[in-house]
């Protein structure tokens, strides 16, 4: 048959699949919002004029998977403008599958109840949203996942995600996004970067809206369908803290003290380490030891991974760690330093830490502090819930770094509070034993038996070496024995490990 | 069930594929070569002795489709190394999807002519391979493809690669990859992005075997399974010229500044316009003009796109052009350019092409400058072969930009060696007339009917406009009216427009 250029195009050549020529813009391939000539004498037809118009430019509808990222943390406030408007028009039974929840987003609570939304999948759950879904009154399951885990069951079709709905702290008229500049400037976009490449649709939601190119671009215009001008999209004071300040509570500083003691003996304190710090109380303290020793012992990191903050900035800027990879950015000196050095780099949360690639940068980290909210003999770690089974926290990339790195260093007190924090069993398992090699306290630091070699390598450590099991009877004797471990009713969450598997169960409690 | 944790897992509930964890390191999940501690504690793994053990370790076998990307140009040694090992062990039948192919691949001919390849998939195609083809000695008709075309097929599961052989001129020991370092550095790695992310499997060549990890990274090791150390991936002298020189051939440059001129009176010749210029002669030289004009107006353009090279960066080095996108580096200026200037940026084949994306960057062009081998009074341009059917070209961007620019110029002198270019229908259709503002010669300037607005904008510019069908009689009256169009025999090959639908066919010749 004759194309629409009048050259005869055979129909059928075994192998070929073959539509003849229509005209250079009559077939829109999939995945296109834009053809050409006949649109791009402007780019406006991006910039919709509400979160309103974007909702039915993508066709949302009842059913339908929504994403947010959380690196505006307790700051955002895209989540709630956009299920604040899916609501007014009357949509419901959504997922929402968010990169984490901070306690701001209770401000979602009324469509949780009214079941504008009836299913999250999410690593943290904490505050009003955790208690709902403790008393069970959500109708499915939440579903708990890694960063890494995460990444891997998007990118992998896992959790398909319809409409990605996207907080740009700067976006250009076409969909270029960087998280650096604007007034709500987050630094890393880690989590959003797998959400904008894998989503059906993707709207970004800015107050930024800059002239087109963005110089700096962390989210392509080729992924963005649609973007939308609100006042605002966070609070910076909730986005970032100013600056995150170390413990001076002595009992913290000894734990500190103690886990970079364990870094210096393990055999992994060489020249061209690399080194994962969290956010957590013991990390940023432990982070001023690490410095101290390696000053003292003339070595260098090669590079730094994490939730990124102003200490390891301070660390590479004073020529301790040559590169920084930067999947979060936690406070404002970390964000800062994302905009202005070309040796701190922006990653994607699966090159952070997905299972399911080649090989994410965890599996290259030779050492890494971790908190928890409780551990147990077998030296299985819960970061998820207290030991009463209380929503309040996230596994973030936890059960990822400590299987990747070679030296996962889970430090806590012995004690909170008068509860034993070291138990014969964790309320929830969301880090595997095999995959933690030392428990550091203030009373004691136990090593996983199976890491012969970490033995070996501590004796002369000079710290206070013990049995787990020796730790927990510690703990128990100060705090007397706890009560079983409740039963629970039926189940409201399930516990992914990083590859997929179920890991554990949340039962509905009270 | 009880998981290997302990914990009771329970396997049915609605909605959700539960399986019960088994381990930290015992599911690996799809496309993951490297799961954690059991293996991160080398990189040693993705670093194999040899191409052979390559083809080994990602299950080559007869039939499959291969993948190369062309940045090396005329320079590439991969393309050979590679065929050849897969000759040796005596595999058959393969697919070669290259995105495109230069003269210096006629090194693989043997392999054509074994059977080894039977099917080819390009942009451009020329030489010894030319002629196989136009023979019809390749089994399956050969697949021309756009830059767009090819990442919108590639992207969308049309084009499946099996495995992707990146030459990669830097590459660190477990898989990041840049362009820009090493004794082969090719600046730019637009189309291997595109490979790299898509391919079931992902082998980087490399001569320049770094420590890990890189600091700037264009292709990520989360998708590049294994790594071979070559002597030499290329020789400098066939990847880039030194720098291209602008013509002094007067009637070229007359050509030049009749397109200059053009885009002057256009109505898009504004502050913060933008600009696409190729490698061909026209456009080199109109740069020059063009750059002049800017000064005179006191104009500076938003940013460049292409196909980078010296005088585009001596364009932003000067303050004339703000940023530069840049999908493939064509002289050692643009490379070290891209390696230096944090404006000059990298994009991949479909950020600059892709119509399958939500809007490559093509469609943010003010104006471009082309060249074609022919056109004809539809204004429809070929590039891929002579008059006379030959195989000498390739499409390259050349549909992609002429579909998403607001000016499209076709820049070719009126008559080449006695045979005219502006002909009453070309031999092969490759960019759409629609596409086509200007054709401009160095006798006269036809502006397409379909843009009353260019008509009305350029006829103070002092140009030699005329019909199309004027500037056709007068080639003919100095060539003589050319014979008809060789009949050809059986289809060799398909034209694909950046859509994927087909807009010419090849014919054997002969």
């Amino acid at each position: 048959m004759k194309n629409a250029v009048g050259r005869e195009i055979p129909v059928g050549i075994a192998g070929y699949n073959i539509a003849p020529y229509q005209g250079p813009w009559s077939c829109i391939p999939s995945r296109q919002a834009s053809g050409g000539k006949c649109i791009n004498v402007s780019a406006s037809e991006k910039v919709l004029k509400s979160i309103d118009a974007a909702i039915d430019a993508v066709g949302l509808r009842d059913g339908m998977t929504i994403s947010f990222h959380h690196h505006l943390r307790n700051g955002d406030f895209v989540m709630k403008l956009v299920v604040d408007a899916i609501a007014r028009k009357g949509i419901r039974g959504l997922k929402v599958a968010a990169s984490s929840l901070s306690a701001v987003q209770d401000a979602i609570m009324p469509h949780l109840e009214a079941g504008v939304i009836v299913a999250i999948d999410t690593s943290g759950i904490r505050g009003e949203i955790g208690k709902f879904v403790s008393a069970g009154k959500l109708p499915n399951p939440v579903m708990i996942r890694t960063h890494g885990g995460r990444a891997r069951a998007v990118e992998s079709g896992e959790l398909p995600i319809d409409v990605a709905f996207i907080g740009a702290p700067a976006c250009d008229r076409y969909g270029n996004i960087n998280g650096v500049d604007g007034p709500a400037a987050c630094g890393s976009l880690g989590y959003a970067i797998v959400d904008a490449a894998c989503a059906e649709k993707v709207v970004a939601i800015t107050d930024n809206l800059l002239d087109y190119p963005l110089q700096r671009i962390s989210i392509p215009q080729t992924q963005v369908d649609f973007i939308v001008k609100v006042d605002s999209i966070g609070n910076p004071q909730g986005i970032s803290t100013g600056s995150l300040r170390i413990s001076t509570n002595p009992q913290e500083l000894l734990i500190s003290q103690y886990a970079a003691t364990a870094i210096e003996y393990s055999g992994y304190f060489r020249n061209n380490f690399s080194l994962q710090l969290g956010s957590g109380g013991p990390s940023l303290s432990a982070a001023k030891f690490i410095k101290e020793k390696m000053q003292a012992k003339g070595i260098t990191a090669a590079f730094g991974v994490g939730g990124i903050t102003g200490i390891f900035v301070e660390m590479m800027e004073e020529g301790l760690v040559n590169l920084l990879f930067d999947a979060q950015s936690f406070d404002s000196r970390a964000i800062q330093s994302l905009r202005q050095n070309p040796r701190h780099l922006e990653m994607s949360a699966s090159y952070y830490a997905s299972p399911g690639t080649c090989g994410p940068i965890v599996n290259h980290v030779d050492a890494v502090i971790l908190s928890a909210t409780e551990v147990d003999i077998n030296f299985n770690a819960n970061v998820l819930t207290g030991s009463n089974g209380k929503l309040m926290g996230a596994p973030g990339g936890h059960p990822d770094t400590a299987a990747g790195s070679n030296l996962c260093i889970v430090a806590l007190p012995l004690v909170r509070k008068n509860f034993p924090v070291i138990r014969e069993s964790v309320h929830t398992i969301v880090t595997p034993g095999e995959t933690v090699d030392v428990i550091v306290t203030d009373r004691g630091v136990a090593i996983n038996p199976l890491r012969k070699d970490l033995i070996y390598n501590l004796k002369d450590s000079g710290l206070p070496i013990m049995q787990i099991e020796d730790l927990q009877r510690l703990a128990y004797e100060i705090t007397g024995t706890p009560g079983p471990k409740p039963a629970g009713g039926e189940i409201v969450g399930l516990v992914e490990y990083r590859d997929g598997t179920i890991i554990d169960v949340i039962r509905k409690m009270g």
